[in-house]
């Protein structure tokens, strides 16, 4: 049919390039066949198959050349990303990865170099977290270069992590530290000059390589109520999170955790708070769970080695509030791309 | 974060186009939450939901427009045919369709008519062929819309029809009529003048409006050995059977099933054979079983009023010979995207 790369040639890319990214995966047919097999029976215990009493999770994100990542951006970083941010989704919903498939769209001048490239990323982070390639799609496209992901989580039947689980009275948790993503993005994009090189370098690798918490996700299933990942940024997400549970938001400025460079950033220019909050690409959990969880909460993270800091309530009510020094009101004339 | 649609609105866009389409499936959460979920314990029989004794199969396949589809068709069949495209897949798998998510990538002007009549279609082939939505991803792009599906059908474990399970000896099956939709496009472009309007109207639906041959694919299973659907062309997909089943096909054209307009066109331009075999868009299912099961065959597609038709064989060897009239080996430049 129409639109199928033509140079090298469509097969060839996907049996030299992603083909070996499905190896591990005997369901997937080496990508030869027209669909992957997902054995949900407990009876296979192998790498990216269902365990007995698990439920499937799914979600799907994309990415497009020059809106999320840039045509000279490493290949190989823009591919784990991709995946990371729906690892991360996965990390909210205490799942445990499985598969995925990719939606490849591609000028028909396809760049062999960058491509490779791309797929030595997925394989890296595939290795780092135990997910595998099994099926896709690879088109020409007159436009930008553009990937879906679709991916498949299991978690334990009947322990799902909702947005819509908070109640009026929950502390409000996250994950890390807040900010240094966005603040990443305005570090490649050469701002921040006061900043060291290497305060920049790691603001801007918070931008391109997300952390995605699998393991304390599952570590707090059982313990928390609502929970995702925070993406659009803090104020957007936890009003996601107040909406879905009929309430409202508190976010306490002084609580929330900053990396140095950030606190740095945050001290000499006052107005980046804004950045903080609603600039997203945090890729940190955040979860509501009853105040006297705390102690528990920050144990886990002191175990695996992630901060989980208190940073806000569930309130009575409607939208997210921001309290500044002193308890008093700050007020954002927009929050990731929400009006307030 | 950044690239997300601004107007009117990411959240309004889903929440009024897409949501109600889940809204028969509950574990979708309105599209509020981040992920979605299926239970495949088999202990909730409902739609969408995986049975006992069943196996997953998953399939991603996306469209570009200006490559798969052009700015001025209907949007209504645009979206159907994605969505057909996906589950004539199942189809030749002999799977039932459940659940489907879609990352939708848009101008950021985005004309909200058009995505109306987008969502109509996708609500009115859900409805047809008892699938539903559960996810996604809204995301602005400078270039052409595109879109990406990936869904997840159900088969009974243990009854997968691969590619690989041809046997040499077998005879080569296809449901339907070949080449209309290959032929409908060029009809679309404005040639086969020398055809009665309503001739050209129904190739041209054949073309905009694929058959996912799911009852058929589904009473098939146990009966035949390899399977795929027709989407590159006669030619290339059976040589991708013959392929991955280390054999070679043989097409015998004198047998191929034509509509009436197509066989019309050929008897006047016996050079659109090439057009026939290579030019994809059929959609059809495309299957090798015992020749002793012929009869057995087309009793089933009579039952079904889909004709099944037996266009050729599986050989030693290599490759895919077409032979013509008298058994004389017709050779084709191409055949679809691929070189033999």
């Amino acid at each position: 049919v129409a639109g199928k790369i033509r140079a090298p040639d469509e097969f060839a890319l996907i049996a030299g390039l992603f083909a070996p990214l499905a190896a591990g995966y005997s369901d997937a047919y080496g990508l030869t066949d027209d669909v992957a097999y997902l054995d949900v029976s407990g009876r296979d215990p192998g790498g990216g198959r269902l365990r007995r009493g698990e439920e499937l999770v799914v979600k799907t994100d994309a990415i497009v050349a020059t809106v999320h990542f840039l045509a000279d951006d490493p290949p190989d970083l823009v591919a784990r990303k991709l995946l990371r941010v729906n690892l991360s989704d996965l990390a909210a919903k205490g799942a445990r990865p499985l598969v995925y498939t990719l939606a490849v769209m591609l000028p028909r001048e396809v760049d062999l170099g960058w491509l490779e490239r791309f797929a030595a990323g997925l394989r890296a982070d595939q290795d780092e977290f135990g997910v595998m390639l099994v099926g896709g799609d690879m088109n020409a496209t007159p436009g930008p270069s553009a990937f879906s992901l679709t991916i498949l989580g299991a978690i334990p039947a009947g322990q799902r992590l909702l947005r819509s689980a908070a109640v009026v009275g929950d502390a409000v948790f996250m994950s890390g530290t807040l900010g240094d993503g966005a603040l990443g993005l305005r570090a490649l994009h050469g701002e921040f000059a006061e900043l060291a090189k290497d305060e920049r370098g790691y603001l801007a690798g918070r931008y391109r390589l997300p952390l995605p918490r699998l393991a304390l996700g599952r570590r707090l299933r059982g313990s928390i109520h609502a929970a995702m990942d925070i993406s659009d940024g803090l104020l957007g997400d936890l009003g996601h999170i107040a909406k879905a549970s009929k309430a409202g938001g508190l976010i306490e400025v002084e609580r929330l955790p900053l990396s140095p460079p950030a606190r740095k950033l945050l001290e000499r220019a006052p107005a980046l708070l804004k950045t903080v909050l609603t600039g997203g690409d945090d890729y940190e959990l955040l979860f509501t769970a009853p105040p006297e969880a705390e102690a528990a909460l920050a144990a886990i993270g002191l175990e695996l080695d992630i901060p989980v800091t208190r940073v806000g309530a569930i309130v009575a009510g409607k939208g997210v509030r921001v309290l500044g020094r002193g308890g008093r009101e700050i007020r954002l004339s927009r929050s990731g791309y929400r009006h307030f």
